[in-house]
This record gives C-alpha cells, sequence and structure tokens, in this order.
C-alpha cells in the first residue's frame, strides 16, 4: 500500500473518499506524523455534525440500540458516524490482552460510518481522541455522530460530556446498576432509555429513574425524558428517534460549547506538557535510582517527586534543553 | 473541633487512636496541608500491608463479597482495612449529583477500617489517593488493605493495578458483563469469583473464565485460581480465603514492586506539573480570547494550544516567575 499524505488524504477525504476517511482516521487516531495538521486543515470545515454519546452499563444492549438508531438516522436522510468505545462492544472485534490500540472499520454501508476504539492505551487520551475522530467524521460530511461507551470510569464519562446531547441506557435486573451509573452519567444525561424492556422490572426501572430525576429537581418539560424500547425487536425505537432528533436540532447551547472548547485546549496543553516530563523523565535513566531507594525506604516516592520537579524546573520545560 | 496539626495526627495515629488514623486518612485524601510531610513521616513505616484489589462489574455483588472476605480475615487475626473506590458501592452513602470528593468512615468495627472514596474529582488521582489511604492504614497496623472498585474504566483498572493480588468478580446473567471487564482486567487478574453461584448460568461463566485464561496461555497451576461464591448466604467464601491467604503470602513479586514504585513516581511527577499548568493557565485568563476564537473558527483548538504551550516554555515551568 502507498502511504498517502496527510494533504492526499484530507483531500481525498473532502472529495468524499470512503477509503481515504477510513485511512485518515486512521492516521489521526494513531497521531501519526501529519496528524496535528490535517486536524488544523479540517478545523474551519467542522461544526456542523451534531454528536449523541450514548452511555449505559455492559449488557445493556448499547450497541444494538445504536445499530437501530443508526439504521433509524440514515432512513431519515442523515449521514451517520458511529464511534465505539468500548470494551464490550462487539465492533471493537476483541481487546482481549491487548493493551494496544486497536481500532478497524467494520462496516461501510451507504450513509453510515462505523468505528471502533479500545479504551485503552489510547494515545492523546480517550476523550480527545474520540472528539478528534468525530471532527474528521463532522468535515466528511457526516452530520450526526453517536459515541458509544460504558457509563462507568472518569475517561468514558468525559467522552460523553463532550457530547451535544447524552442519552444513557438503563435495563431491568441489573442490581445496582443505576446505582453505579447514577453517580457519575445521571447528572449529564439528557434522555434515558429502559432498554429490553419485555424483562420483568423495565416499569420499576423507568419509576426510579423519574424519581431520581424529581429528587435531583429537574421538572417534567414538554419533550418527553425517558423510554422504553426494545433493541432486539425494535419496540419503542421510532418514538425514541423522533425525540433525539427534536432535541439534537435544539442542542446548541453555547454555554456547553464554550465550556468544550476550554476543556479540549486545557487537555491538549496538559496532555503535551505530560508527555514531555514522561520523555524527560524516562530518556535520563532518572527513575532507576530514586526507585531502588524507595523501595529499600531510604527514600519515598514524595520526596523522589519533588526532587525530580525541582531538577525539571531547572531545564525548563523546552524539549530541546 | 480542633484542628490537629499533621504531626500530632500522625503521633496518634501510630499510637493506635481510631479517630486520629480516621482524620489523617481525609487529611491526606483531602490533599490538606501537611499531607505531604505526613507521607513522607509515614512511609518508613510502611511496607507490611499486602494489598488485595477487588473488581467487578456493577451488580456482582462485590460489597457484600467484601465485607464476607474483610470478616474472614479479621477471624484469621488479620487487621483489615477496606477503600471502597466505587460509586455502586454502599459504603459511598450515594454520590448522587455529586461533583466533590466524599469520604466517610461507615464502620469502625474491632480490627477493620472502612473507607469509601467517590470516583470523580478525586485530588491528586484517583489511584495515588488509594495508594496514600492504603499506606496510612499499612502504618497504622492494617496488615491486608482491600481496595474495591469496578471493573471498568481505566482510573478504575489503574488502581487495581497497584495491589499485590488482584481479584476479579463475575456474576451470572449479566450479558457482556465479561466481555466488558476482559479487555481492561482479565490480564491481570490473579483470582476470578463467580459470585451469585445459584443463578443459572453459573457454571457457564466459569467455563468461559477458564476458557479465557486457556486462551491466554495461562497454564493450571498448582493453586486453585477460580471460585464459586454466594455471597448472601457465604457458600464458597471459606475456600475462597483459604486460596487468597496462601496466595497473599506469596504475593510478593519484586518486579511488580518496582513497576509499582516507577509509576507511582511518574504519577506524582506528572500530576504536580498538570496541576501547575492548569493554574497557569487559568490564573491568567490565557483561555478566554484563544476560546472565542475556536469558537467563531478563526483558530482551531490544536494551534491554540500549542501556542499556550510555547509561552509556557518561555516562563518556564516554575510557579514562581
Amino acid at each position: 500500500m502507498v502511504i498517502a499524505s496527510w494533504q492526499d488524504l484530507v483531500e481525498r477525504t473532502l472529495a468524499g473518499e470512503p477509503r481515504a476517511l477510513a485511512r485518515l482516521v486512521t492516521l489521526v487516531e494513531n497521531r501519526a506524523p501529519g496528524w496535528r495538521e490535517a486536524m488544523k486543515t479540517l478545523y474551519p470545515r467542522t461544526g456542523r455534525a451534531r454528536i449523541l454519546g450514548i452511555t449505559g452499563s455492559p449488557g445493556a444492549g448499547k450497541s444494538s440500540l445504536t445499530n437501530r438508531l443508526a439504521a433509524g438516522f440514515v432512513e431519515r436522510g442523515h449521514r451517520v458516524g458511529v464511534i465505539a468505545v468500548d470494551p464490550s462492544s462487539p465492533f471493537s472485534g476483541g481487546a482481549l490482552l491487548g493493551d494496544r490500540l486497536r481500532m478497524k472499520d467494520v462496516a461501510t454501508a451507504e450513509g453510515v460510518f462505523i468505528r471502533s476504539m479500545a479504551t485503552r492505551g489510547s494515545l492523546g487520551g480517550l476523550c480527545q481522541g474520540a472528539r478528534d475522530v468525530g471532527r474528521v467524521l463532522d468535515a466528511a460530511g457526516y452530520d450526526l455522530v453517536l459515541i458509544e461507551t460504558v457509563g462507568v470510569g472518569q475517561d468514558e464519562i468525559d467522552v460523553v460530556r463532550a457530547a451535544d446531547l447524552v442519552m444513557m441506557i438503563c435495563v431491568p435486573g441489573q442490581g445496582d446498576g443505576i446505582q453505579a451509573i447514577k453517580a457519575g452519567v445521571m447528572e449529564i444525561a439528557d434522555v434515558f432509555v429502559v432498554n429490553k424492556c419485555d424483562r420483568d422490572g423495565a416499569d420499576q426501572v423507568e419509576a426510579d429513574i423519574r424519581g431520581m430525576l424529581a429528587l435531583a429537581g429537574d421538572e417534567p418539560g414538554d419533550v418527553e425524558t425517558v423510554f422504553q424500547t426494545d433493541s432486539l425487536s425494535g419496540r419503542g425505537v421510532p418514538d425514541l428517534l423522533d425525540a433525539l432528533a427534536a432535541r439534537i436540532e435544539r442542542a446548541c447551547d453555547p454555554e456547553r460549547g464554550l465550556r468544550r472548547a476550554r476543556d479540549e485546549v486545557l487537555g491538549l496543553v496538559e496532555g503535551e506538557i505530560a508527555q514531555r516530563v514522561r520523555t524527560w523523565i524516562e530518556d535520563g535513566e532518572r527513575l532507576g535510582s530514586c526507585v531502588e531507594r524507595i523501595r529499600s525506604r531510604r527514600s519515598d516516592p514524595y520526596s523522589a517527586a519533588e526532587s525530580l520537579i525541582a531538577d525539571f524546573d531547572r531545564v525548563g520545560a523546552d524539549p530541546h534543553e
């Protein structure tokens, strides 16, 4: 395979070539040479796509519901991108024992582009990775990007926090499943779905959600917030699609946009500086001796870190010194 | 309440005062003034405790099994500390809508000390926080520390990665639950438990686990690796206790210790420098103008981050400049 330049991939992606898009996404996700320039070039072409974050505990049926929604939105005339950031997703093709990032194309059906990202070892951070891939899809003309991720874990919560609209999937019979999710995601979810609604206890889960919303002081608005679906049969999906479509149209909160831009720049700066610090420490074999002193308890991790930071201050943050 | 100095709290903790211990843990966890000095002072007194990481998906019965194990180890003469880093844990007292760190004592039964940490907003990082609290308990004479956390999410995986021994809890009927966990935790778990083993499908889950272990090339060793328990009735718990006790005795891998010391020092340095970068950026109102330019697409996040990093390089990493 001829190695294409990032310029070439950007140009062909904007011209609508699906294979170029797939390779550009890989380049950006892997932080391969040119990724930053590619993103800078694409950025002015972005801003049209809406991002729908889909989250829920393992076994909630996120992937099959995401599939249903993607198909439904395509029928309604959208071009849909799907980013699965979920180790349980069948899209991910199994990250078992894998430490490294894995991504691959799973489907390239007309109007849909699906990518999966493993949650571990993501270069530059999981959240920024998903954000960048979403932005490439945006520039390529996908006007709706579904990001599917598990609802537990700070990284995963950050991913959905970066979405325009957040949908949380619950399921009957998962014990303290709702309990687990509510802590992090409940307060950022806009729409709640009780999936596998033919199971016993679906109404109870719905009542629990409504109870928690009431507790949180959310007024019942003019648009329905809680839905029951069965992603296997498709039951309840059309109503959910209607509600999501209506809400996505409205989801342009400038406050949210400002906060997200702030978070992103901060994250990029911190990530880059952390990378430099790590390279500096690891390059100089600076760790070896202090680790041995810590292990023998002649020193401690806190003092060792302080002394390394003092050294770093002296040489400065500039990687060329 | 009289505010005690860290010196005072350290002294009284080492003298065995439970109330001082509780307050010292709070001080350290909150990064209150003196936390670092307290940790440095305690460090030479640590190294005796073994850390058992307990992980599993929400609803797997982690908390009740942890309770059973804690009680069992106390009966066997251990002093046991429990750190619950799990939003679904009943110990956590509900982090619903809470953004801030919450910790409180839940139990102070003879020989057991239980603390819970919310997974979000943990100052200095979740993993370092759990590590520091575990170390305080170690210095206070708790020779076994159980750290309970959910099995999904990088932060949570890092927490168990810092343990001497890792136990993963599965449960029948959670659909792709094992699927979700295996990606991150399967390869670092030493012991597997199928909890709620009276449910249909327990044998299948056990077979799945054994299958995955075989796939990963793990030879069946002389100590059993996979157990079935029912944490409600206590069935299977004595066998599990025996196996854990045997393995904890042996869990002193020097390689693992070295890697952990490295990871910790790196994490402390990176965390401190990231904190400085954040303070520097936020203090100077440096973000405001570039965020507006990004929003109007006159600039992009990548260029803005580069220019902030260049500024940071000029002034240096020293917070006093």
